[in-house]
């Protein structure tokens, strides 16, 4: 049983769901990992009647254009939500939405806020415009399907499987490519010949330098992750001639916080989740996740 | 003599300055170029008593993020100001600032409007922002330095050559880096530990990458030209760590054209000239620009 400190109050909690940065940690391989950890960064849970949800992003600081030196995420180098308990800053628990369920609610925090931020404050989608979200199955990429489809986007997905590009589209996407099709990124080009408005990655790679080409004049293509390594490439001429936007962002501060539970409540979104397992199958989850075969969030129902 | 037609004017040029694309067209490398061309994009002249300065941007349209695809600068495909009159339209022309002489008046063109743009319009510099203008010496980078000194910023600026560093400091750079040092990034980080709030390059190429790493959290990089080349092994890590931005920027709006006269205005900034020939050995001017030993704009002398 943790013990509070100052602004500090113990959860208990009844779900928690995962992302990536678990995996990393799990498998030893995240920046500055000091063992033992408990990891887990999102979870819904009780502090007496009162049902709440985790921003996991603490100690953001003033500026709402980046996040202090301070900043670090519940699960590193603190202990996490994958397990009964958590200690947590109070500032950091906001009321769980009404309609949804204990492990739906767990599921809004690194992968909802991720793409809120993403998507509106550093993208600024806008109702009409014409979006590419890349790897759809993923947490964050679902979410800013979600998000974006409720804000009157229209979206194009890629993934490297065919099902799940099956899959968005049933939620709503208008189309989409697998990049193991041979020039999926002409074949997208073909299907929105103006290109897109705005493109929402979380890989890089050697993808980087095609999403210059699928951008409209004047469009932005926001970076959340990068973990297809080094971009590589890149034309100036169409960075300037296009007037682009190549845009960084991770998580969010309190007020995208605040904002992203107020878009999910007004819109009643519901999030998408691939599989709930009990917090002793923990391992079962992990290696789901490395699979990469999930479609939305993978929760642990801790009680 | 040109004719002009609808809502068009004649000029009578006294003066043009050069820019690189003018260097391009001579040398036949410009995309889509065709001959017999006038070259020259800048200029200063009368319309009857009237003295006034040229927008080189044609047909910018009606959005202020991107130039529509009819888009075009004076010199080509049209012919230009390297010539005792040119063909104009009215929108285009401006009046000359009263502080300069017809010389001076000549350079605010592509070279003004690029720095104009890149600087406040997609850069948002302010006053006490640190910034970094890359490649000092190029008419686009010393206008860049003339109005964020103007606007109360600290800059340092990068040159192939320390003497041109040398002359930047003079003007009232805090300091700068040549490019043959062995780290000029680290150098540069050394001066500025915190790193800076905006970075100016018209190179891209090998250069990209070390700006990820000068600028400061939440910094903006803004990219008006190319001349290095293909942008690679940038890391999306320090892209969405740092929630950067990598912005592209080309010319200006009317609207941007405007605010960058008015600015002049207001600071009586004075453009900085390397030389100026007669029109008629505007041969010796090209080859002056080819060398890139200048300190300021080319001017050629029509009349």
């Amino acid at each position: 049983m943790p013990a509070a400190r100052d602004h500090e109050v113990i959860l208990r909690l009844t779900a928690a769901s995962m992302n990536h940065r678990d995996l990393w940690i799990w498998k030893g391989q995240y920046a500055g990992i000091k063992f033992p950890i408990v990891p887990g960064s999102d979870g819904c849970g009780y502090i007496e009647n009162q049902r709440c949800i985790i921003n996991p992003g603490i100690s953001w600081g003033d500026n709402p254009n980046f996040q202090s030196k301070h900043f670090k995420l519940v699960g590193l180098p603190e202990d996490g939500t994958f397990a009964e308990y958590v200690r947590i800053p109070k500032e950091n628990l906001f009321a769980a939405a009404t309609h949804l369920n204990d492990e739906e609610a767990s599921t809004l925090g690194v992968a909802a806020i991720t793409a809120f931020r993403s998507l509106f404050v550093r993208g600024q989608a806008k109702r009409s415009e014409r979006l590419l979200i890349c790897g759809i199955g993923g947490g964050v990429a679902l979410f800013a399907l979600q998000m974006a489809l409720l804000t009157g986007c229209e979206v194009y997905v890629s993934s490297s499987k065919q099902g799940k590009v099956k899959q968005a589209i049933k939620l709503g996407a208008a189309g989409g490519v697998v990049y193991s099709e041979d020039s999926w990124d002409k074949n997208l080009l073909e299907m929105v010949p103006d290109g897109f408005d705005l493109i929402i990655d979380g890989f890089a790679g050697s993808n980087a330098s095609k999403y210059l080409k699928l951008a409209k004049p004047g469009g932005r293509i926001c970076f959340y992750g990068g973990t297809g390594g080094k971009m590589n490439d890149l034309s100036p001429q169409i960075l300037f001639w296009k007037q682009l936007n190549i845009l960084g962002s991770t998580m969010g501060s309190p007020l995208d916080f605040q904002n992203m539970v107020d878009f999910v409540n007004q819109h009643q979104l519901k999030p998408i989740i691939d599989a709930v397992y009990p917090l002793k199958d923990a391992e079962k989850a992990f290696i789901r996740l490395q699979q990469a075969e999930q479609f939305g969030k993978i929760v642990l129902k801790v009680a």
